[in-house]
Formats: structure tokens, C-alpha cells, sequence
């Protein structure tokens, strides 16, 4: 039994031609020998209109109820599914959460997978061509919904992919996996392949693919994923532990962009180690996200600077305010600035990818504010409004 | 534990203003003392406008598939009336017909309720103050959702009160159960106690407040109905085993309306027994809901007339066309017809009801084309144009 997983996002079931549509190519690899299992999302902006339902009603609606609400969205889009593949003589079924039985913690809102009943999946398989499960959805132990999070279709997929031990197709309305955003640089390279590692570093900066975390569930269980575009038969981009061996492996893959932060500055802390640690443990623990952080000792002390989204300032000056005041320090923040992300796994065995980077800034006369490495990505802080010309400069500069 | 069941229908839960309000009569209801179990249908013309989609789709959609549609109706309000009720203080909980463990029979789009497990709502009951449940749905033993058909979530609510020993409370957007529809009969009355026999009646001759089945089961279980409106705090109707003693039975309760009837005659039919079976077999094989029947032998032939609705009447004389050739006898088609029924359990020890409806219909120069009676109701076939003159004459004549 040749079984494939493909997840439909919510752009690709937004209306019923769109729906006809996808029935039609599921049962174009039904035709070619497979058995699918079909994850699909919400018809367009269905999650979106439920939230605001739910927000008219209460400001914070009931978590464990919310979820009640939300999961209605995945069902409805999986039910128009299978009804169409019946309709054109195709065996399917659709299952939601409860009948998949995609077992996850109780964090409403916010849930993990922790078991998918694969023995029962393959039952509903011997019988059925087509399963169509509902994304993004889970159950408790005890029997209640939960929902994944954002993008949490991508990994419901990823996950059945792994259970099954089959590959993963997920179809959107973005073509594959580019070097960078075409809408920047539309001369931006398709990749047939990246890595996972790469595929993580773009996701997490600001590429719109894929999921992070349905790539760190691919990569830990070695699952095979294909990204395409529902809406045409160009090819995608396979995402792979290690690219095929005839393939050169480039050093930099991808330039992203995540425009829309802010910088804030603190100066003259006192050199001792609980000091920072504890604004940071403040900071996480009133939830704000703390992206770029880099620090500087000088003398007797100490400055630290780190981005935010601006969401998070009303709630970070109030943090500051409180606490600095013990140390006498400073604070300042400074906006609107955006993060240039340059990946490679193969800036590991390569050299002089942070001096190219930075000689093209220094061309066109912009001073990075902030600098943040790890072992495969380089991330500049640059001013907003000269964020763009610069991917364009540096897709030309890493020949991407 | 005082338990109560309260259902609220559709049009009381069509917008956001209206789920609060429900909301607030059931919190209401809490403070009282009770713990309330809410019934809640899809919110306005949500089930229309899924079936509407799931046509575009398919123009025979699978009925597994379009039960895994519908559901979502009545578990998106459910979710919202929770939702709301938590953010007034309520300790609510939503359950859908898998967490209330509504299980039915295999008869997709018309399911039967089997069996609900009180001992688990009971449970839930102890924990919450307010369940609210799905109301038109349930589950089939292997774990497909079922629904109940039109009018369902009535069937839900009586059911779960039936299980509870409570009683049930069924609000819509209706104040209770008249004489006659108000707004053909502006002075009609309106009764604070019903029968159920009598409410039985009414509900299948065309009156809409409460759907014929949970009337049955309601009988059945010797379960109290109170209908009356969301909207206002008007007294509503108790729909009882028998009247309160104090309460002279009357001996008509109510007139109803049935438009848009059509009545078919057959003539000289064969007299064999055999031959009206055979007719009425085929008919019913079609899946065509007959009627008003009625039948007069003569000599040595028979004639029949019946009544349809005209949705019928395109495969109806497919049949006719088929088996009359057999028995060489005509058919004709005649419309429009209205039906005019009037209901009372107090006919039963009374006389001269048929009577004085057939001098209403004299003095107006009505000919009937039709009489059937029963027990506790005659139904008279008018001209669909005469009829609603008819209804005003016979409630003044009845007193109603």
C-alpha cells in the first residue's frame, strides 16, 4: 500500500471551485496508485471570522470553549472535500479530530501532538481511498478539542506523514521555496531542494511556506516534504535531511526579511551576571518575545540591546520602568527598523559569508544596528525604509 | 439538583446580541437554583446555507459527508453561548453529540436517538452549572455523526429532559401554541395547557411551534413542555399528559392551515382489494408523503383521491402513468387546494363538530373536495384562495 500525505491549505478550499479543484488532484494520485490521507484547513479566513465571532462576545473568550468553535472550521472544509471526491467516484471519508484520534496535551489554543492512533488510520485506509482529516486539531485524554496554533495544519500533516512513515505534500499558494521573497527580488532563485536546518532558519525569519515547527517534526522523524502551489502543476521544492549528492551545495539558500521591529536599548547596567538574566526572566514571563539580543561590556558596565515587535512596547516599558529603576540604568527604544536574515547550512564549511554581508551594507552606506550570528544564519538590524534595496544588493551579491 | 432542559431555536441565537441574550436567561435560570441543560440550535439559516454549499458541490451529496457538515452548525453556537455565558461568570461547558454521548441510529440525515448516557451528564452536571449541548445531532455506535432531520434539536432537547426526568423548556421565536396562527386569526387564543394529543395534531397539520417527534417522545415519557418566545417574557404554553383539573377541557383546540395542496383522483379502478394496496405500495416505494385519502366504492369500480404536496407531483405521475395502463383507469391532477384541519381531544366526548364545520363551509358556498377525520381532528380540502376567509369563520365559530 503506497500511501502519501497531502495538506490543503486555507487558500486552496477558499471556495467551491477551489474545493473541486483539490478533489481533483487528490484523485489524480488516487488514478496514479496511492492511498491519501488529505489534511485539510479552514476555507479561507473561516479561523480568522470565527475569532472575531468569538472576541464580539467576550474580550477574552474561554480558551477550552474557543477551540470548541475553531475545530467547526476544519470540519466543514474536510466534509465539502470528501462530498466532492464522492461526487466524482472517488471511496473517501472524512475524519475529524475525535474520529482520527489525534491525541494532544491540553493546552487549548496552543497544543501538541502527542499521539495519532496509526493502527486505526491504516484500518479506515484498507477500506477507504482517500482519508480527509481535519488540520490544526487535536483531543484530550478526557475528550475536549484543542487547537495546535498558527499554522498548526502544517504540522498535523507532517505528523500523520511521520506516523504513516510516508512523504508529506503541502500545497499552498506560494510555488516552493525561493532564495528569497519573489516580491523582492522577483530574479530570486526556486530551490528543488533545501535541508531542514535551512528550511527551520527560513521559516523562523520570516519565510511564509512552511511552518517551524512541522519542519523540526520532519526533520526529527526524517520526513520527506514537498512544497507546491495547488493552483498550477510547476514543480516545488523537496525539503530533505541532506540535499541529493549531485547537487553543489550552496552556501547561502535563502535572504528573508521580517520587517515591522523595534530596538531597545538599555545602558549602564551594573556588571553583575543576575542582572540580565533577570530582566530577560521579567521579559518571558510577561510573554513578550524577544527576537535580536547582543550586549556589551565597557568597564564597570554593561549595555544590552534586543528587538521587539512593536505589539509588545506598551507591555516591555512597563517591565523597564519597574525594574531598571533598581539598577539606575537607562532605557531607550528606537524603531522602525526590519531584520535581514541571511541562511546556509553551508556557511558552516565556508568562509567571508559575514564580510560579504556586510561590505554590501557598507556600499550603500548603512551601519547595521544590530548583528546576531549562529552557526548557519547571519541577522542585520537596518533601517526599515532601506530594507528592501538590501535584499535586492545582497540576492545579487550571493548570486541567489 | 434541581435539572431543567432549556432549548433555544435557531432565530434566538441568529446574531451576537441574541446569543446574549439567551446567555442571560440562562444565568438567569442559575440564579433561580437550577442547573440547566441547553439545547442550542445552528444559528439563523445556518443549515440552509450549508446544504446550499454542499449542492454546489455534489447534487446528491453523500449523506455520511453532509452529516459531518451540518453538525457544525449547532456546534458553533453551542461554543459561543458557553463562550458567553463564562465571560458573565457561568461555569458552562459546550459538549458536542460525541462528548454528550448522543448515540443514534445508522439513518444518516434522520437519525433516531437510542440511547443518551445520563450517568456522563450527570457527571458533568455535578462539575458545571450549565452544558450546553448540540442540539439535532448524535453519533452512531461506531463513532459517524448522525442528524435527527428537520426540527431535530426539539427531539435532542425532549430526549435529554426524558433521561433527566426534568422537565423541557423550548423557547423560540413563537410565544406559545394558539388556537390559530395569529396571523391569520388576529384574535386568536392563546392556551397556557395543551395536550400532547392534541399538540400531536397540530404539529402535523402545519402548526410550527414544536416538531411532531418530540412531541411523541415528550407523550412517551410523560416529559412537561413549556414553549414560549426568547424575545419576551410573555407566558408561554404547557404542553401536558392532560389539563389541569381546574381547566374545563375545551372541545376544539386549534385550526390549522396547510397551503399548497394538490389533490389526485383515480376513477374506475378495478374492486379488488388487491388493487389500492398495490397503488398505495408504489407510492410509497417513490418516497412520496400521501395525505388526505379518501375512497368511495361504486358498483362495480372504485374511486380514489389523494392529496400531495406539488414537489411530488412530477414522480407521482410517472408512477400513475405506469400502473393505471395495467388496470385501464384515468387519473387527475387538481390544484390548489388548501387543507384546513380542526383538532380538540374534547371531539372525543363531544358531538357536532363535523357538523358545524360543514355549515361554515355551506354558508360560505364552499364544497369540500375532501373530508377526513380521525379521533381528534377533521380535515376539510378547500380552494387555496377560499381558505384563509375559512380559518377566520371557523374560529369565530368554534369561539376560538
Amino acid at each position: 500500500m503506497r500511501v502519501v500525505v497531502q495538506k490543503y491549505g486555507g487558500s486552496s478550499v477558499a471556495d467551491t471551485d477551489r474545493i473541486k479543484n483539490v478533489a481533483n488532484r487528490i484523485a489524480k494520485k488516487v488514478q496514479e496508485g496511492y492511498k491519501v490521507v488529505s489534511v485539510i484547513s479552514a476555507m479561507g479566513k473561516t479561523t480568522d471570522q470565527l475569532i472575531n465571532l468569538a472576541k464580539s462576545l467576550s474580550q477574552r473568550p474561554d480558551e477550552r470553549e474557543l477551540d470548541m468553535l475553531l475545530v467547526t472550521g476544519e470540519q466543514v472544509s474536510c466534509a465539502l472535500v470528501a462530498i466532492t471526491l464522492k461526487d466524482i467516484g472517488i471511496n473517501a471519508i472524512s475524519l475529524n479530530a475525535f474520529q482520527a484520534k489525534i491525541l494532544t496535551t491540553k493546552h487549548h489554543t496552543n497544543a501538541r501532538i502527542m499521539d495519532i492512533s496509526v493502527s486505526h488510520l491504516r484500518e479506515y485506509l484498507k477500506e477507504y481511498d482517500v482519508i480527509v482529516v481535519t488540520g490544526f486539531q487535536g483531543v484530550t485524554e478526557d475528550g475536549h478539542f484543542t487547537t495546535l496554533g498558527r499554522g498548526g495544519s502544517d504540522t498535523s500533516a507532517v505528523a500523520l506523514a511521520a506516523k504513516l512513515k510516508c512523504d508529506c505534500e503541502i500545497y499552498s499558494d506560494v510555488v516552493g521555496v525561493y532564495s528569497c521573497d519573489p516580491r523582492l527580488y522577483p530574479n530570486a532563485k526556486k530551490w528543488d531542494y533545501i535541508t531542514y536546518d535551512d528550511m527551520l532558519e527560513l521559516a523562523a525569519t520570516g519565510a511564509k511556506v512552511l511552518h517551524s515547527r512541522s519542519v523540526e517534526i520532519a526533520k526529527k522523524y526524517n520526513v520527506k516534504i514537498y512544497c507546491a502551489s495547488s493552483f498550477s502543476q510547476e514543480e516545488g521544492t523537496w525539503v530533505v535531511d541532506r540535499l541529493p549528492e549531485w547537487l553543489e551545495e550552496p552556501v547561502v539558500t535563502g535572504v528573508s526579511l521580517d520587517r515591522n521591529q523595534m530596538k531597545v536599548s538599555i545602558m549602564d547596567l551594573p556588571n553583575e551576571a543576575t542582572v540580565i538574566a533577570d530582566i530577560f526572566k521579567r521579559v518571558a514571563d510577561k510573554g513578550i518575545n524577544v527576537d535580536m539580543i547582543s550586549l556589551v561590556k565597557n568597564g564597570s558596565s554593561t549595555h544590552v540591546s534586543f528587538t521587539v515587535v512593536p505589539d509588545g512596547v506598551g507591555k516591555i516599558e512597563e517591565l523597564l520602568n519597574e525594574t531598571l529603576s533598581v539598577y539606575g540604568a537607562k532605557y531607550h527604544f528606537y524603531g522602525q527598523f526590519a531584520k535581514i536574515t541571511v541562511v546556509g547550512t553551508g556557511m558552516r564549511s565556508s568562509y567571508g559569508v559575514a564580510s560579504k554581508l556586510l561590505e554590501v551594507l557598507q556600499s550603500e552606506q548603512v551601519e547595521p544596528e544590530l548583528i546576531t550570528t549562529s552557526e548557519i544564519k547571519i541577522s542585520v538590524l537596518v533601517p526599515e525604509d532601506k530594507a528592501e534595496m538590501l535584499v535586492k544588493k545582497i540576492c545579487e551579491a550571493f548570486e541567489l
